[in-house]
């Protein structure tokens, strides 16, 4: 490709809309172009990449066996409606009607597409265990999309669904899958990506892995222990609680006008917050049965544990007119918990001596003893890690850091099999539903992750296995005929070995490299008047490893090493 | 890929919904399921002869300098507004509110989205000419969708836009491109697809080629010359009509009681329908003036023709009670036009002693004279070709013929540029709206076109560029680990040079036969005991060319010449 001709203007000014780093070089870079909101078109630079990035998932989909398929985006409603999903999902589903009336929608993911074509092909186990995959555009009508392609609303996704005869096979599986996904990173040029346990959230089943690229820009919120292996997804992350066990005191009523937060309360009792028992409420989707949750004053409600524990979506309270509760002064002693659900975190259990609210304007209680006074049917994990709080697992501490969720795999049980009434003749004659994996990576998404993994002041640094092109060639001088010739007998040379693309613009040397930066191809060879009467070429890597002067004729040498 | 693990069941019974040879087997052979109406998932054989069919088309634009990019699928109305299509386009455009109720609509084409991506990155001259490309996922919601993959709702394109400074320009560039096409179908094996000029249809522009592969069970008409390179669609074509300038004769009236049919009138008048002026009314779209046309009572209204005639859909006419005409006995002569458009087809220049209606109940007029009588403004073609027409361009005979559409070129003129106001600094300083090419091609239907010209009664006989696979080992007698071990050794060394399927099924050899025939691999190795014995294999191609013994140790000597 010869930089004359290739679409897609690059500048240098910072994009106003611009915040990533990997948002402002695919857009200065020429990259990518908005079309409306979390909706982009390629260009050829970003096409390339994307196209790299897809044949490294194939090829290492295919050594775990899968086999490449390809489903609709538009899929019947009737899918969806025997899986339960057209009305779960409320978030992010774009559904329309045919010409002749039809329900139809655009797959989000495609575990029903998935069940639809398997189930008439496989009947008996000695099919089994099968993965099938596609790489396929996606359609998700996100409130949040932003930062390029870091979050968007159209992409190009692979997925992938396995099926299996047992739980056990399915986590023998799961683990080659798990291992497949590192493999991808890594050959795409980001090894550093770690897996971390995660929430199901809408896809259902029980155990599932985020792939997380740390980075400061990132959404997600990842809990690391500083010692053992211990990674999960804030949202599932659990932490070691001490509990103090204190004397037991006796209940008592103590005025407290106006004081309604935990750190006012905690300065007027003279105590630390964790003495204090806090109340938050949230009202829970398709119910109107509020939710209380009672937890530790120095301690957060994590809403994706509330949401796993109660089996349903919950959103802070907003009305609060028709709630009989006594907001500011709400405690677990005396409340009456007519027409709501309560939930006690753990960190209360076996607590005594603690300060909560007295259900009674301007009152709070103290000496509250979770075993004398409240006994609760059981306590359940509600609440956030922080930073600093002791790993569960081997009691050193644990770390807070962010992250881009650049892949994710999920154990299905038999969540979609069942509902969709998929079957199997077992060894043992019996029909059953095999059980479901799912695996997914963001194509768009892991390109910008690359960028954000690998950049520099002046754009980004492509690893070559997924690079837009293997070697730039700047042709200064290209006005000098001789010059222009040489240039143009490297670049059909060298064309027919690598992937090449040649700057013969007659400009600047200085804008020729700004461009070569923001194109961020991994080897650079200069030609030069200068150079050329020398019988040199300079040779520099993006990076900056290297920067040479070579011989002209050691060319192809030098490109053997560093290009393997 | 051993068969014993291949999703897609294979089966022996016609499919019940399934006419064309294409359908039957990719249903039967396991390459397809049906979602939804015109809505299918592909299995890992299609998928791989869609992505090689991908390749070669790829590799074909990349070589008349095309740059690959990616367009959305789902695209703002703005964009269409801008074209007018948005309102223009009735027909199978998807549209619907996204989460904020902005207009949105799934793209049919990208003729709006190329613009938009190349306006903004293209200002001078310099950069022209170029070409994007892209292969990707469109939905049209048919009304017509049948016949498996040959008209479906949903399909993957590769669409490409060319832009140009001038007209001169993209003509030569659309000669690169129609040869380009021609490259494609041969190395997709279907070197007999022909180009023929066509209608542009809702594209607007004016020159355009569909690419034709002739077939009994194609939808579209053909006209060719039996003689000459006259090759046209049949809603564009145009044929020689010879004119009988007769002896004028006066007018005069006849009553011609209940005879409304031109083959009544011809028997009632003792002449050929040729003698005849016939009127045909049809409705406009948006629009309540109705079209009357007269031609000659031997020829039938093109209503494709009709349609670019007058810029405007029509439809048969179905609400008579509105229309001041005497139907049945409609004429040119003494017509009281108010309110409609009047349509004169070339086939009545100059004739005379033509009979038609009196516009009057039961009664004719003979003795029409055009010159004398009628005195039309203007004469348009409107008519169909029939089968035996004269060629316009030789004077042979012209045959009618079916086909299927496999991909279409258009040049588009500044139809779009100028609309959404894309413009370049032309060499002269002057701002200019660039002229525009487009050129599609739809995988799937490619996929079964090739199908449909290569098959037996057995099924699909793919040509080795597109195949699934390139070899098929049919391991007869698999339950003896002997030959178990010889097939699994060769599969494992010919896997590293071939694409290779094996078949380890233990089951009868006549089962194996018939599912590499449905799979129709081009290349087949029969390892079977007997023949092991003799140190023998056989080998067998799809097309039974070749049918023999070989030694074993000269299975790489041969496949070598077989595949190249």
């Amino acid at each position: 490709m010869l930089i004359s001709k290739l679409l897609g203007e690059r500048y240098k000014e910072k994009p106003g809309e611009a915040i990533l780093p990997s948002h402002i070089y695919l857009l200065r870079g020429g990259y990518i172009r908005q079309v409306s909101n979390g909706i982009y078109s390629m260009l050829l630079p970003a096409k390339k990449v994307a196209r790299k990035i897809e044949q490294i998932i194939r090829e290492e989909m295919d050594a775990i066996d899968g086999q490449e398929v390809l489903f609709p985006v538009v899929l019947p409603a009737e899918l969806w409606q025997e899986s339960g999903r057209f009305d779960s999902v409320t978030n992010g589903l774009i559904r329309f009607k045919d010409r002749v009336g039809h329900d139809m929608l655009l797959g989000m993911t495609h575990e029903e597409a998935a069940v639809h074509l398997a189930r008439s092909e496989v009947k008996s186990y000695t099919k089994y265990p099968f993965m099938i995959y596609q790489i396929q555009t996606k359609f998700r009508d996100e409130t949040r999309a932003r930062g390029g392609l870091i979050r968007v609303r159209e992409f190009t996704m692979k997925d992938a669904y396995s099926f299996h005869t047992s739980q056990e096979d399915l986590e023998q599986y799961y683990e080659r899958a798990l291992q497949a996904y590192h493999r991808i990173f890594e050959r795409a040029g980001v090894p550093q990506v770690i897996s971390v346990r995660s929430d199901n959230g809408m896809m259902g089943g029980k155990v599932s892995h985020e792939y997380m690229l740390l980075s400061d820009v990132g959404e997600d919120t990842i809990v690391l222990c500083e010692r053992c292996d211990y990674k999960a997804n804030m949202e599932i992350a659990v932490s070691h609680i001490a509990h103090k066990r204190l004397e037991e005191q006796p209940l008592e009523e103590i005025h407290t006008p106006n004081i309604t937060d935990i750190d006012s309360l905690a300065d007027f009792f003279k105590v630390s917050p964790n003495r204090l028992m806090k109340a938050a409420v949230f009202a829970v989707e398709n119910s109107n049965k509020p939710v209380v949750v009672f937890l530790r004053g120095d301690l957060q409600v994590n809403e994706a544990k509330l949401r796993n524990s109660i089996q349903a979506n919950v959103f802070p309270l907003t009305d609060y007119e028709n709630v009989n509760l006594c907001f500011g002064f709400i405690g677990a002693y005396g409340l009456d918990a007519e027409g709501m659900d309560v939930v006690y975190d753990i960190s209360l259990q076996g607590e005594s001596n603690l300060i909560g609210g007295a259900n009674k304007l301007d009152y709070h209680l103290q000496g509250i003893s979770m075993d004398r006074d409240i006994k609760p049917d059981k306590y359940v994990d509600i609440a956030k890690v922080n930073e600093g709080d002791t790993c569960s697992k081997c009691g050193s501490k644990l770390k807070l850091n962010r992250g881009i969720e650049v892949g994710n795999i999920f154990q299905l049980d038999t969540k979609y099999t069942a509902s969709m009434n998929m079957t199997f003749t077992d060894i043992d004659g019996k029909q059953k539903h095999p059980v479901m994996g799912c695996y997914g990576i963001g194509v768009g998404r892991l390109l910008a992750s690359i960028i954000e993994a690998s950049h520099d002041e002046y754009g980004p640094i492509w690893p070559i296995s997924v690079a837009p092109w293997q070697i730039h060639i700047c042709l200064l001088n290209s006005e000098n005929e001789n010059i222009r010739q040489i240039g143009f007998e490297m670049y059909e040379k060298l064309g027919k070995i690598y992937d090449v693309l040649m700057d013969d613009r007659n400009v600047a040397a200085g804008m020729q490299f700004a461009d070569a930066d923001l194109l961020g191809v991994p080897v650079r060879i200069i030609v030069s008047k200068r150079n050329i009467e020398k019988g040199e070429l300079e040779l520099v890597t993006r990076d900056k490893a290297i920067k040479k002067n070579i011989k002209l004729e050691d060319l192809e040498k030098e490109l053997r090493e560093i290009i393997r």
